[in-house]
């Protein structure tokens, strides 16, 4: 770490920052660079006595030259869960945004199945922006999905709104956190006490650097089975509902030995797109898709607009593979 | 709200669409339109009907006159709290960033007030990006808070991290919705029954739409005394840790009665900017501003960054009574 | 189009308008519609007469239900050029950012063609924030560029500064608007006349709509010969220079039949994510691919951080191939 | 500057790179910092220089200590024009979008100038986004625009499209680069040498840093009467058409002593918002206003959405230059 003083400081001024530093045991030479002068500390203090040295009203600024990787950049690695390797098999998660009454979801999860999909997901409780909007079936549709998730044989995926809901999402097998979510640290210091795998989602706010910490929280409670997932980060550009970070994707899988999803439905906000982003996402290095599927798509008639039918997701999951594949 | 067709639709694949609308009760004219065949309703169904009527293959958009206004829009009003008038007196919250074992909370609480503070905010739980960053004293800060709002006679403002730490805050004034918990829905449901009055902060990456969605989520809960507070959202400038959007403050106030406020110190991010901003917020019209003070800046070592020595916040204190004069 | 009125008017209010839209012929029923007054009018004046809609106070907004096509979406298609059919095969345009001094250019162009690409591109005006960084070798260094296209067989292509450029760049086969001019309505308007094939890069601040308008002052200036290139946007994400946007990409091929290029290198800012780019772009949907390439990339000593080696190209090519064949 | 190497490299490959620095003249100590090796050089090689070691593959980053600072940021002042000491006293620059055919151009200057306007504004050249928009009466506006300065007293200013049309501009006082040419090198190296004061306006997605430099690029051609202009950025925020940024504004005058104006009325997009923009720049430190104003808005039609009329005007004046006392 260099810390760099103000061009006006006079030498008397330095005293109590020496002083700061030498009580801490921060080792530093004193040098002239630039025209400035600098501290040139041989190793790096923890982030509150670095704010404390940034306090002093002589310095102008830290320079960091490195930082030391995070658990989940070291340790973080590809895992097997059901029988996927996740991080090395393609692995797509397909499913109806929201559980309906009307649903068949045990029909849904046959048919993502058989187009392909290795997971199923779907959602119960839905975090909505507007307090008027469908806000999920909540409990009853956990049951559902558990069940549908078994007659398919594939593993489930469910969003969980808060650390108080764990209880209810025992028969669940991964646990989604929603981009809304990301930086709710108490949901994810829950989660890594919570035993199971967990996808993470980005925060279409937060930046690659803030997706690790967030996914940290989860690792240093003792919970290594993560699954990054970028979904698109909020730009000026409207041709998409948010703008698929591809250089997120490749960043976090030289970052990170952790499997690296994308979720398409949510960036496009529309089906017409879905299927150049899910293209995309894994030319860039995606390890896998999450994609909103519905069977009423078919009918004209759909639960959302980004949904896609299930031919449609078959023919992705070929492409994809076989992008994979080149790569 | 105009349905508006794709241009290649023929007429006989109308009708599912059509039985549709009249199936749900909505009134419509077909008519021919810069070339297209638009269906204009007399009425504008919920969301979830819009999200189905856009499901369909042959809609190629839907385009809503206008809205109903929000309760919170419609309902939205100053309120006394305390003796102030909020949304009408000008109110300067202020106060460390966190609790620290060594701080002397009594006598920040006193300096805030004789500087013309009306309210007194600091951290017990501070929600930090990386799990190893300091994490508030928690707990045991609260009840020091507490105490030292007691003794200034200044009410308390603190963040509240999750919906379960409710009980552990009964002594705390204004409850604080902390920008990566604005749209943490549990939370904000829990806070509509919680009797207190809230203190919601716009998330980095959200919009003024959601900031207003997120506070109905309160309102629609029975909880009518919301505090809405501008912190900067995140752009590609760096000039400033967030780029605070006073545009967003004078639109706040054109919408909804409630007090609108500013926290100057998180936008900026360092020091030498929050004066500016400060007297910016309130000239755009803010009525209140929450302001980060430190005693140690004045011994040149501060908790973070941007804390403020407490002549420095009397100073804009007195220059943003001056300018709210003058509107 | 739909002018809504504001909520508060009364109808003696609204003669003004009523007579002014009837002066211009302008055709319409006075409906009520989600409790507004609003005139549903049959056709869409220009955008001039619709800002003196809007300068009415009694004007809440303006609807538009839809709008013409422009001409390079109705007319735009791919176009062949020295033998490659632009929009349809696999395009890769590479070459070294900016040309100097001690290059052998004509060895470059030679790599790039065995390398596997279409076009040779290189800099000689080089647009740069500051003024004091090199800015290119200027006039001399076209004639250096043609001549290495001419004995590489490779088409050339170079960003051109200026309208007044335009008699320099006569040996030049394919001028290119930079990211920074996409704006510049002058040069636009000189390069519809200009009679040569224009390579269109999208502004890093510019939306999708604008590249489209841009491409329109091209058009409309009689050149239908125009290659789109997205080159990533501004957002506050700093993992790569900027957000390569593909779904940008995807996009503008469903809005136009022109090429649709990208520029992985500029998005990138860095070698080492200008593979992943690649193949995300063309996985997209993406025509052709804008490279930097160096020779001293080799020699671990490059004139940009983002220039790749041959090999680098040849492989990015191979597979790129390969995905364009899946799709 | 610190050259930070990669963290696996072995002293051999260091060799090329001491060689190079060496041949350089580049002092530097070897140093092990953080587990990291670096170079700490004593002084910091130009942009281009830089580059070339940014290009050695054992290199992971240059870390900059300072930087050396730019003509406008240590020369950079206010200056007189025509009686007003621009970055001193407060200018408000007021006048209509664009000429039109109709408009009595003599009696807005003079309405502006007893509403307390100090300079005229209005547009000959419109650099619209769509061609198909009213582009301006071009150079017959010129010599009406003049004359309107004349007889109301007032200086004039207005927006020159290209480096071509200076000849054109002969009778115009100060000449305004748009934000969309803020990067128009070649108009700025001409404005340069023009003898001229310049309004030069930040492009809606260019950072404060590349403001400085296209400043630069008129400093560095020997013009040091530049006035700075923010105008709002480009955000994912649709409230106002752009994000007035009253942190640059705040940031630009501890950065240079040039005069800092703010232009409310092309970032708010809407005439509501104009006022509470006006003065939070000014509360920010803004040294002027570049406002439009229409006749029309008093007869409720208007050229543009955001024109405000007179009285409007004066009231901001009055309320600005109060605001301005205070600080």
């Amino acid at each position: 770490m260099i810390i760099v003083l103000r061009s006006d400081v006079s030498g008397t001024e330095e005293a109590p920052l020496v002083s700061f530093l030498s009580g801490r045991g921060i080792v530093f030479s004193r040098m002239l660079m630039e025209g400035c002068v600098v501290y040139v500390c041989t190793s790096c203090p923890g982030e509150d006595v670095c704010q404390m040295i940034r306090g002093f009203s002589i310095v102008e600024k830290l320079i960091p030259v490195d930082r030391k990787p995070l658990l989940c950049e070291s340790e973080g690695s590809s895992f097997e869960y059901a029988g996927i390797v996740l991080g090395r098999d393609l692995c797509v998660i397909a499913g109806p945004c929201a559980v309906q009454e009307d649903q068949d979801l045990d029909a849904l999860a046959l048919k993502a199945a058989s187009a392909g999909a290795r997971m199923f997901r779907a959602g119960a409780f839905k975090p909505r922006t507007s307090p008027y909007a469908f806000q999920g079936l909540g409990r009853q549709a956990l049951e559902r999905i558990a069940a549908a998730g078994k007659r398919s044989g594939l593993p489930t995926v469910c969003e969980i709104p808060s650390e108080s809901y764990l209880d209810s999402f025992r028969d669940i097998d991964i646990l989604q956190v929603g981009a809304h979510n990301m930086q709710n640290f108490e949901l994810l210091k829950a989660l890594g006490r919570c035993g199971k795998p967990v996808l993470l989602k980005r925060g279409a706010g937060s930046t690659v650097d803030e997706l690790m910490y967030a996914c940290e929280y989860i690792f240093s409670g003792g919970n290594e089975r993560v699954i990054l997932c970028e979904r698109g980060i909020r730009t000026f550009e409207t041709v998409s509902r948010n703008t698929l970070d591809v250089s997120a994707i490749a960043a976090l899988r030289a970052r990170t030995g952790l499997p690296v999803f994308a979720d398409p439905s949510h960036a496009a906000g529309e089906r017409r797109l879905v299927s150049a982003l899910s293209l995309a996402a894994v030319a860039a290095g995606a390890d896998g898709l999450m994609i909103e599927t519905s069977d009423r798509a078919e009918k004209a008639l759909s639960d959302s607009a980004q949904a896609i039918d299930h031919e449609t997701l078959a023919g992705i999951i070929r492409k994809a593979s076989a992008i994979r594949e080149i790569l």
